[in-house]
């Protein structure tokens, strides 16, 4: 490929809007162009990284006995129905009317497609184990794209959905697919990639993995313990809490405490620590906007996704109107009257000599006794795990919380799809049984995006060699001196009639303009061509990361190209 | 792969709402599975097959210097309102509102998409020409999905944009894609497929061409000249009459025609031909509903494709009320009074002593004479080919008529895209100049399962080796049989070893049942181990079309099986 008829604008200048190194430098390397609010166009050299990495998904689906097939983008309401997500998921999922008026939706991932596609098929348990994979264009409307191709709507998923007769043989197949993911990222440059323990979502199922490439760009937390393997999405994360008690609990008393609203204000003012006061987090239900109050710790925030799984139902946070009954900066757990959801956080357990507030205009309490004054609560845990907090693996308090991309997903379903959808299948007794499901996801936008976020500077991409768009970025350094041109045509000849993907920059342009081009396409290994080389009857081989550099003789040039692809190519494969 | 684990089921009976082979041996052979009106689901074999397409369509747009780039699947409005598509395209073009209120369509076609992939790339001269084509899954809202493949709502297609800076570098273009195109069609077995000359319909543009496989179950008719080169689409094809003018003109007169109505009837009762009758068939638009009255010789039949083209808007056959002023069975061009859109085809330019309705119920009038009694007609060709109708291009009356399925189609798009998109460049003079387009597009499942039409037999598909799922159909007979179990084991790694795709039936089942499955898979080449064989020493090799067939010994039977395949592709490839 020649470099001068490649579509797509290069250009230096930083856009604005990008908040990570990533988008900026896809977008001013011609990878992509916006198309609409996370929807893109992908230019030659993107399509090229993603085609490499759908191909190693597939190896490695394949090598575990995966069998690759097609669902379709748009499905039946109807299906969606069975499962019952039709109405569970919320406005990410696209639904619409065909011509006929028959509703239909776009799919944004296809559990009920693959129990559609196998229910007949797996009526006995001779054909258990298997699994199906697809990789696709998904659509989710997700209400915030942001961050270039981590969080799209329109993207490309590998997605992959085995079936089995027992969950022992789920557990099995579950550990092998996690053994893949581990040799996937291996093999697109992630090998730092982990693997943490993670919320079901909208999945559903009881045990399920994210894969984290750890980043201070990342969207997502995630809980780390420095004195055991415990890993945890902070959406999934326990939170431990040592809960203190004093000796002596004081009266419960009602203190004036005028112009007072924050926690933070209530707690100076009555000089008490805030780790002794009990603070309330109102919401309200998605669906009907009535009210759930949540009592927490004062110096604790409450976990939302922790919430929205115990109530079964999406919440946002509380409007809080006159007529509602609540006060607000004046809500405590004691005589609170009205038709409200009322909810009791776990470091709350036990405490006493705590403030809080009166439900009454400019009061709050002190000395209030969880067991003696609320003696029906009833304590889950609501609570984000903190840095510095307790690891719920080895109880010591090492918890760290890093940020990162999620590049990757496994969850063990059971079976929620096969039951809801009723597939079943005959035992070897001749009783009926449901199939138990694990599901698999990877991304492959968001993966090129990670592994650019994971490899690059200030000028480029920097790809690893099986992802690259090409193997060898080719200059002929002023093409307008007859040597050069001829050297280089024909080492471009050579280069490709031995396989090796090569993109050709023999424009009449400075150097500095080639190499500028060249570091933002990233191309691992660049190969130039120059007068002054020429002279010394040398070719330069220089790697995108610098820390490579060799100058073979013009005549042994391919063969030393050839050399030094093999081997990078040894060094990323398994 | 083993047969026993590949999901999918196959059966015997054909499904009763099948119309065409193609689409019932796919579903007896577990290549897909109907999801929804027009949307299916692809089990393993048919991804196969289909992955095999694409990697030919890529590679032969490859070498006419397409590259590959990426649209989406869901696009905003605002792209096609500024073509004029949005408003121009009915009801088979999705529509919806994203969760913001924005509205957004689902592709089906790209030719906006791609213009605002590259107007930014494309403003100079230089760096035209360029061509960018994309896979991808497209969706149109077919009114009456059928045939399987054939015509369905969600589909694959590889689609590609070319863009020149003039009309001679387009059609130089176009050329070489009409090659490759041959080039796809012969690498995929289908080397019958012609190219017939076509309208552009919706896409626009003033040439294009489409590419039949001629076979009674196609649902396009086909002009072919016999005598010249002449192919077209019933659609585009122009309509040659020889118009009969009589040296006298008889008068005008009015004839009480009781109780007669069709055109027939009419000529029954005056004793006249029905090539000197001038018929009315009246449509109304389907925006307005405003009346359009069209003459047309008494024995030919309107192309409505030509009638939609001249009024640049869409039709339906007319309801006639009391209130229109139309009198059903008597509509003729003297004297018609009211508010239509009156249109003459070509039939009647100079024709004298007809018939005709004389717009008063139970009254023709007979001695019409276009030139003395409707004196202001203007006359197009809006009249359908008939067999045995003269050629527009030799002018033999040697026209035949044929079905076929279209598997690709390419246009000329001219500069309807760019202008009305505003997507200029400068030319060498420094002269801003609008781009000129082709576009070229072929459907990877309709590719697929009209090989499927033209290969096959009762019992299911027989594959060319380019496209084939596998290439060889392992079947060991009496599994039970140590030695054919040992034996056809070691086959099944010796052939995979050596870079074969192998689908391989160990299962404990008759033969009748293993050798009716693998005709259902149509794999080109069945090699049988049996205890049979083995007391003979050899191995069978049966080709699927019964054409071939030896009989190896055992330890030479991957060598001949090696030489046979490398034998079978050369044949395919150019």
């Amino acid at each position: 490929m020649k470099l001068e008829k490649l579509v797509g604008e290069r250009f230096r200048e930083r856009p604005s809007d990008c908040i990570i190194d990533s988008h900026a430098l896809m977008l001013r390397g011609g990878y992509m162009k916006n198309v609409a609010n996370g929807i893109f166009s992908s230019y030659m050299p993107l399509k090229r990284i993603t085609k490499k990495i759908e191909q190693i998904l597939r190896e490695e689906m394949d090598s575990i006995d995966g069998q690759e097939v097609q669902f379709p983008v748009v499905m039946p309401a109807s299906l969606w129905q069975e499962s019952g997500r039709y109405e569970s998921i919320g406005k990410e999922m696209v639904r619409f009317n065909d011509r006929g008026g028959s509703p239909l939706v776009l799919g944004m991932t296809h559990e009920e497609a693959a129990v559609e596609l196998v229910r007949d098929y797996g009526q006995s348990y001779t054909k258990y184990p298997f699994m199906v994979y697809q990789i696709q264009t998904k659509f989710r409307d997700e209400a915030r794209p942001r961050a270039g191709l981590i969080r799209v709507r329109e993207f490309t998923m590998k997605d992959a959905y085995s079936f089995h007769t027992n969950q022992e043989d789920l557990e099995k197949y579950y550990e092998k697919c996690h053994k893949a993911y581990e040799k996937i990222y291996k093999r697109v440059g992630l090998p730092q990639v982990i693997s943490v323990a993670s919320d079901s979502g909208m999945m559903g199922g009881n045990l399920s993995h994210e894969f984290m490439l750890l980043t201070p760009v990342g969207e997502d937390s995630i809980a780390i313990c420095t004195e055991c393997d415990y890993r945890a999405n902070m959406e999934a994360a326990e939170c431990i809490v040592s809960c203190h008690r004093d000796s002596i609990s004081e009266k419960l008393t009602l203190v004036y405490t005028p112009d007072i609203h924050t926690i933070k204000e209530v707690c100076d003012y009555l000089h008490c620590d805030i780790k002794t006061s009990c603070k309330a987090v109102v919401y309200q239900r998605n669906s009907d906007d009535s009210y759930v109050v949540l009592f927490i710790r004062g110096d604790l925030e409450v976990n939302e996704t922790k919430l929205t799984n115990y109530l079964g139902c999406d919440i946002h946070p509380a409007i809080i109107t006159e007529e509602c009954g609540l006060k607000t900066g004046y809500i405590g757990p004691v005589d609170l009257k009205g038709d409200f959801t009322v909810l009791f956080d776990r470091s709350l357990e036990g405490a006493n000599n705590l403030s809080c507030g009166a439900n009454r205009c400019e009061y709050h309490y002190t000395g209030l006794d969880m067991q003696r004054d609320i003696k029906d609560a009833e304590y889950h845990d609501f609570a984000k795990i903190q840095e510095g907090g307790i690891c719920p693996h080895c109880l010591k308090p090492s918890i760290t919380v890093s940020r990162g991309i999620e590049v990757g997903n496994i969850f063990q379903l059971g079976t929620k799809y096969t039951k809801s959808m009723n597939m079943t299948y005959t035992n070897s007794n001749g009783e009926t049984k449901y199939p138990v499901m694990g599901c698999y996801g990877i991304g492959v936008g968001r993966l090129a995006a990670a592994i650019c976020e994971a490899h690059h500077d200030d000028y480029g991409p920097i790809w690893p060699i099986s992802v690259a768009p090409w193997h060898i970025h080719l200059c002929a350094v002023r093409c307008d001196d007859s040597e050069v041109k001829a050297y280089a045509d024909k080492l471009y000849d050579d280069l490709r009639n031995s396989g090796i993907e090569v993109i050709y920059d023999d424009r009449r342009v400075s150097a500095g303009v080639m190499f500028s081009d060249a570091d933002l396409l990233g191309v691992p290994f660049r190969v130039i061509v120059s007068p002054r080389n020429i002279k010394q009857g040398k070719v330069e081989i220089i790697s995108r990361d610098k820390s490579f550099s060799a100058s073979p003789s013009m005549d042994f040039a391919k063969d030393e190209i050839l050399k030094i692809l093999a081997n990078e190519k040894r060094n990323l494969s398994l």
